[in-house]
């Protein structure tokens, strides 16, 4: 045991898990690693999918959970469930000792982790970072950025941009987005996709048949609008005779609008027939529904990173997603109903787009193995 | 009241008040301006000095005083610190709900500050972004710089560097460093140095003689060795039959080092006979000293940075500013004492050195006032 | 502005402000006090009904709100949930430093503010201490006497053990429970009900028949058998071809439960036409849901404590109660549902009970307001 | 390992340990417990005396250390530390999940245990309960007494006060106080005492000779006055040509006035050549001191408890203790340096007081092993 490298993941969103899991995967079937996974906040709550489930389904154990959710829609409550969380994630991190953390992308919770690390002088591995988005996230990513020691990004571009905000050029590695590694799997098949109806509830979907995938998450800086925008999607969507799947939001400030955009259509009990309302799905699951949609739309970071690998045509809606690097197969449009139906038309008529390799290869998990083992084995 | 520009400026250490007195004394006498202050953290604590003392008796109210400095000389302390002062600064803004929020420089408590604003989408105004020393604070600095929205730095060169990092380059202003504009005053005669005989203890210092002013503070990445770095410090300076004035470190990680090492010099009564130990001065009498300092021995950033404009000789000490822009009054020296001690002989050889602006030209509040004010305004 | 006694009343629940409303109207009133309200937990919280809707639109002003609600229906998240209330109200306590702070009852988040109050030696008024139910609420209730300065109870019996716990007898008053005082109003009559079919959702209730109230918390000893409780209520009510009107249950560890038990229920489409489900109720229109159904069923205290007075037949199921006085309007049933349909029939069969003055007589509010007056003027 | 009883002692201050250590001693000894020591708050401060120290050199291990304790002197300090330490303390114990958890007495941290262990469901065990002394502390150990299951009171008189406040009898039992194990001990003798010279700072005590042991905590609810209550103190024990050992006050409010008088004494240089000056003792030590004392002088609560039972000579001062049992050994004054120094003087002369079993006979440690072995076997 002396010489394995302890490394500390901390997954504090379902989308956490996804774009580390394949690179967990490699360290947790490494005997020369030590894992000790934390999972928190709305990883762990069941209403928002309680992806802990999953990291624990897919063969990992976890060390610690941390309860640290403020429940209120507010960005005052975003502000306090980071500081919960980084008094939670000190201690800890203080009695693990680990060799090193290692934080995902953007999310506002993440800045915890980077704190409770940087600040106890452990080294920090940032993934994701680099990118531009628009939203906070670009000001959570990169104060992430500017706390970590070893910098995994997804784009060429992203590298470039860590090195000039100061970063040793020396630990920054673009390696692609590990999410696209759960894309080379063999058993992203149609046939898979029936166990999407065991999850959440509505119609019964049926997978021969095309259907619309929808995730829209909080614009935290327009929380005000956030009903009012879900509202346009789903009246958008309603203008098509296919299959609707829809996730519900990540907890985000503003999260409680979309929520009750949802539920007072799934109440109003209108047109709802064609839709399957779902809380979280497993990463691989999730994988396969994106490989097979007719069309995505959204503003979810899959829409557009996954979905070049994958070539699913896109609608992207909105401010969140903005000033992303996007392959061919995506269409922005504004937040509104009609922008919104001439996108989907669009995409539909045209269909499946070429794989565009933009946010990697599929083999992250692998690479970056190779490069935490060069800098931390002594 | 209606069109006031309400400006909140978070003061949670002493060396933040002096980097932001010029700027708040410009804010206070402009009725197109309302003030709240909130000070917490080791400026509230007596025996840190108190700086809110300074502030009240320099003529500002404060609005809000939070208790938030976890006392522990660890790392660990400083995280927990730092998400207290989260939580009660959230709280504290979410009611305020100001126009803008001002943070300075790069202490660690500071990140709190940020980020309390920042995920509550206030406008957030950073003093002293772009530069680079060494040690957390870069990191700090850099993740203040990220989550901000308005950038006022030091020099021409920190400008360039926030701009490289993401900066909007209309949102960054060179106007050089804030403290300076305390240097600029006319009572910076010696005679006025007398007061500092009523603070702290120890001997009483003839000003017409020459003094050496010593300022150390922790390495917060080198713990362990703060109090054998201040040892070698105490032991060089006396080798020098002059005068010494010694001011407390800030509360940092290692703080407990440097106050046991200075605690166990006094209680040792052999050669204290010509230091005079202070926990903390204020601003405009702080900038009297430096003046007319002999030289100045430690690592404090003013013996950088004001000493620049005063011309007074500076001996910088180990790793904690080891990369920022220095004037050529300034002399580097390793943690040793025979290192210390040649380089304290060269500069009192030297004598004073002439001006250099390198830091700004002491008018830095006006500028800041009128950007400021012409950003804000309806 | 000089005298006016500064009392400040910490309503962190729906049921809070029920219990204190008569009294804080006194207090508005009179121009010899000044109210500063402070709401926060649940009572913030949307999907608990945001009970500071109620508070306002009952035409007080709420000087602070505080988010501390943590996410989980854990019983973890009950202790994290009241040290980050305590965390908050302590700093707002500070900062107000008022004559009185007023606490009522035994929920596990209104220890924080006994704390933030007594720890800085601001006198602390109890609202309903000395009763027994069961489960936690025992501890917290006898926790929050043994911080308290003043104690107002609501039956003869609570006056006397608070004496017994070693409260000072001078400072211990019998003025019965405040809740009652709602229900002295003229306008508790049928024809105003209809306001409940604009809250919530499910059945349209028609008044003029009868309704069976359900309002099930959950016991936070038995946090695991929470669903499984609420099952045998629902299908033991659907027994009973009456109309149901069912309250969704309080932020508590176990909360989690009984609302997963409610949603499949609701979901199922089976036997749910009979129906509505609403999260929260304003205290009057409340006062007159009780008063008008045709048997109360569950463990809300309101079905011992309003129900005695109003002489409501009441189903009372499980622990939580337990051990509180009763009057003969109550029946005890264990968690079966057969046990639960036998009381119920029983109930429905014996109709209205005589008004029973065991908790107090509906004049607590003017005398609570006359005591503290008298204890409080200078 | 199965059928090991796992038991949970939280040390948040110097005080806990001794009043607890013949207990853990008695449980680290016997295979059928397994004991996870938490130790937080002042007790891993260096500035007080790191009782934590003590913990480990006296063959502890400690399995989790918390930082917590806010930086200032104030009340409101009190409550945010409480805060603090039920948060850590909440992640901690719902990760050990033990089958008890042990508080001790009456500080103010304390009730962060409490809350800790009794919100969620593990039993808690207070030891000390139903004592009467003034202060703050009297609310805090009855909360704790509302929220524990099993009651380990130090006098008959104690045990009818915790029943009579609501507790089960058949989980209250009066052991005695544990700190006077300590003092059964054979190695209390003179010559042990030498070690005192090597702690802390001042004279050299030469304990063949009669020295006055003081020892003053700060009342939290005058902490304006504390500081002038020490000079009091201090001024009278120079009246006697006696050796004075003092050891340095707890972390509470206030306790920034005591420090500060007796810095400011140590400082002015006058009459201090008969003083030593010590943070903390190591129980054993601390016990041996207490017993060869001419006089004790102050209102640490082992000047009544302990010195009962060793008979010393003790003058407790002011309110902190008023309310306490004594024994004849005790004189009260009040503060006031003429009272102070005729009740020294008495003491002086009566010399030794026979002793008296008011707070127990030394065997605690053995008979509370035995009842907690008796209710936790399965």
């Amino acid at each position: 045991m002396n010489n394995t490298i302890h490394i500390v993941p901390v997954i504090l969103s379902r989308a956490n898990f996804g774009r580390s899991k394949s690179l967990l995967h490699e360290l947790k079937s490494d005997k020369r690693f030590k894992l000790s996974i934390i999972s928190g906040a709305s990883a762990v709550v069941d209403r928002f999918g309680e992806a802990n489930k999953f990291i624990e389904s897919s063969g990992f154990s976890v060390s610690h959970k941390i309860q640290c959710l403020i429940d209120s829609s507010t960005n005052e409550a975003q502000a306090l469930t980071m500081s919960i969380a980084t008094m939670q994630l000190t201690g800890i991190l203080a009695k693990l000792n680990p060799d090193a953390v290692i934080v995902v992308a953007d999310r506002y919770e993440t800045l915890a982790i980077s704190i409770a690390a940087s600040f106890q002088n452990i080294p920090l591995i940032h993934i994701q970072g680099g990118e531009i988005s628009g939203n906070i996230d670009d000001k959570v990513r990169n104060a992430n950025t500017a706390l970590s020691d070893f910098h995994f990004t997804a784009t060429k571009k992203s590298k470039d941009r860590v090195i000039r905000m100061g970063a040793n050029p020396k630990k920054v590695f673009n390696v692609g987005c590990p999410s696209l590694d759960l894309l080379n799997k063999r058993n992203l098949v149609k046939r898979n996709l029936a166990e999407i109806n065991h999850l959440g509830v509505g119609a019964n979907i049926d997978f021969r048949q095309p259907y619309i995938l929808v995730s829209q998450h909080s614009v935290t800086t327009e929380v005000e609008q956030s009903k009012e925008y879900m509202n346009q999607i789903i009246h958008a969507c309603n203008q098509f005779p296919l299959q609707k799947v829809l996730i519900w939001p990540n907890s985000d400030a503003g999260t409680g609008g979309i929520s009750k955009s949802i539920r007072l259509f799934r109440d109003s009990g209108i047109n709802i027939s064609s839709w399957r309302f779902i809380t979280a799905v497993p990463p691989d699951l999730y994988a396969n529904l994106l490989k097979h949609s007719a069309c995505l739309v959204g503003n979810s970071s899959s829409f557009i990173r996954e979905s070049a690998f994958l070539g699913t045509p896109s609608v992207i809606i909105g401010n969140r997603q903005q000033n992303r690097e996007i392959g061919k197969n995506v269409t922005l449009s504004r937040n509104s109903k009609k922008e919104i139906i001439s996108a989907i038309k669009k995409q539909l008529h045209h269909g499946p787009y070429k794989v565009d390799m933009l946010y990697g290869n599929g083999k992250s998990g692998k690479e970056m193995k190779k490069i935490i083992l060069k800098n931390f084995s002594s």
